[in-house]
């Protein structure tokens, strides 16, 4: 019997912290330090880490945590105004909070868009996937991704039924089965999407989180899967990245790639966003802001770039670029976010306070953590 | 890229979960649920698990998290005089509580006598594992082990120190890291013994829970680690026990040894565990009831038992009378003990009142869940 798995699990949840610690210092992501452990523990530098089968299926199931954790708090995060703190937008929110323009308009516009671009990724993941299943045409695709909604309503109704049930009938002291049982149904969805529907495994995970969100024990449930999150799936899903970096075989083709694919990440987003922008009546130099805020990407586009890599859709190679376009996004939006203010006096508060929201949530979270502190003293 | 080890582990939380629920009404320790839930799944009845190298080294790092959370306890135990709930004792102290004999001198030593049980087992695993290792005399193998527990007392030295140091630099919103340096620890620990000191590597996660459990955050980081065994790895350790029994194999001598093991199992408690009780001054009958307390196997049986197959010294067909044994012992005891008890008028409370202790770490616990809930409200 091989150990040595041991070891590599101690490796990346030790440089995956250590380095997160240290991106967290720098105002960017932790997740760009869990991609930089990765990137550093693997083939690309030191070689210290490969794959191994239980590294490829515990990250498949960490990425497929990540989603159902995240359909969980989706439909607070609507009602909030917030975001993960973990997505994309995390970085942007960071340096408006730096700047002290978080509660202008220009900062609530970026953080609508940014929620609406995180489910647009899904809804595009969701076509995608379903159309490199092979064969199917596009009508018999959608027909399935239809057929799919119709069967999670019921699974949600059903499941929702079942814990309404399991709630009256159970003693209050038996806790643990609620986790339990919503972690079966995250599964069995993720399960039968791919199985019978050809949707993403994640999609599922994704509609059970959102299932398990209107249920009465929905706090108690997320509260539960957090550390199953930290403490074990999420930094090996996202130094699972960062390991199929491959720096040695960074050819000049792919490099330029590289540069390329960071620059239309940057320019599509000021670009497009801008449009956008400028149709809700933003001046110019807010049109600029907004695009700018946008610019980042997180984990939304690792978790599609690496399905499509292991539905074969995408190669292997088109990993570096992707994980640099994600890297030196992180690096990049601050400062452009920063040149894109300069100068510039203060604005007045947002008429719609989608901020003061956020900062809601964040002291409520706060508060939170304060209760449990005390409560383990 | 596979999807159904999804349907593997929902089928493995679901079934172990039910079953666990099921043997609880009936006094049963909730381990055997867990156990019938393998077998009924895998090769011997219904066949639709089998065993996949991810499940093998998830169930792995299943008994690891159960040894480093047991080590975290274990201090805590032997000052509270309780016995982890999971334990191969759970089940006689349900039925002494029925019996309303808890309180008694018998209840008492029971409950000490069995968390001695659990650490000689532990002991016993670590000579037997080491020497399995192969080649290394008697002598070496002592020397080793003693080096062992000397690397583990300076990891320990640093360990504590090194949290000590985080808590007084760290920002107290950054709770997240101190479980995952102790997993980090547990991990690094487990795979020293093995590596280094040709210890199991459970015994390495044994003892990084007991230096946990020294520093000022251990009950933080110990809630931490409680959805993640049971969430993931624990039902996927047990069921995977349950999975290795083979019964279309079980042929005629195969079920003669079954039979003789539990025999021998409950036999040699009763006789030995009485002579125990006999030194120190137990009466006729009380020595029969100590001895029967202490015949149930749990946990640490199937773990050594399992560890023993995987290290190549027990044959796979030898799973199936150990799991026999656990079963018929959880069966059983609980007969047995009403047998012992019958007819006997209540005793009087015991002088030295470890029962008591018993008695209030459950309130505790109970309290704490208490005011979980209503936080999540």
């Amino acid at each position: 019997m091989s150990y040595h798995y041991l070891l590599d699990l101690a490796l990346i949840l030790l440089s995956t912290k250590l380095l997160g610690i240290a991106t967290g210092k720098f105002q960017m992501p932790r997740v760009v330090g869990a991609l930089l452990a990765g990137l550093i523990l693997g083939p690309a530098v030191l070689n210290v880490l490969s794959e191994t089968e239980f590294l490829t299926q515990l990250s498949e199931l960490g990425v497929i945590v990540i989603l159902f954790t995240a359909g969980m708090t989706f439909l607070e995060n609507l009602f909030l105004g917030t975001v993960l703190t973990a997505t994309s937008v995390s970085i942007t929110v960071e340096t408006l909070k730096e700047l002290g323009r978080l509660d202008t308009k220009v900062g609530s516009t970026i953080l609508a868009a940014a929620l609406i671009d995180d489910v647009l990724g899904l809804i595009a993941l969701t076509l995608v996937s379903s159309m490199a299943g092979g064969g199917d045409g596009l009508l018999l695709v959608l027909l399935k991704i239809v057929l799919f909604f119709v069967f999670a309503i019921a699974a949600a109704c059903g499941g929702i039924w079942l814990f309404r049930l399991m709630i009256e009938k159970a003693h209050e002291k038996n806790l643990r089965r609620y986790p339990v049982f919503a972690f079966v149904l995250c599964l069995l969805l993720a399960y039968c999407a791919e199985e019978f529907f050809g949707v993403a495994d994640i999609i599922g995970a994704f509609a059970a989180g959102l299932v398990v969100a209107c249920t009465p024990k929905a706090d108690y449930i997320r509260s539960k899967f957090e550390p199953l999150s930290y403490l074990l799936l999420t930094p090996v899903f996202f130094a699972g990245i960062g390991i199929k970096v491959e720096l040695p075989r960074l050819t000049g083709t792919l490099a330029a790639l590289s540069l390329s694919l960071l620059a239309v990440a940057i320019l599509s987003k000021i670009i497009g966003c801008g449009l956008g922008a400028r149709l809700c009546g933003f001046g110019g130099r807010e049109r600029l802001q907004v695009g700018t805020g946008m610019a980042c990407r997180g984990e939304v586009a690792l978790i599609v770039a690496n399905r499509g890599l292991s539905m074969g859709v995408l190669s292997q190679a088109i990993m570096t670029p992707v994980v640099i376009t994600v890297v030196g996004c992180a690096v990049l939006t601050p400062i452009l976010l920063k040149l894109a203010f300069h100068g510039q006096p203060e604005g007045s508060a947002a008429e719609n306070d989608l901020a003061g929201r956020y900062h809601r949530a964040e002291q409520l979270e706060q508060v939170s953590d304060e209760m449990l502190r005390k409560r383990m003293k």
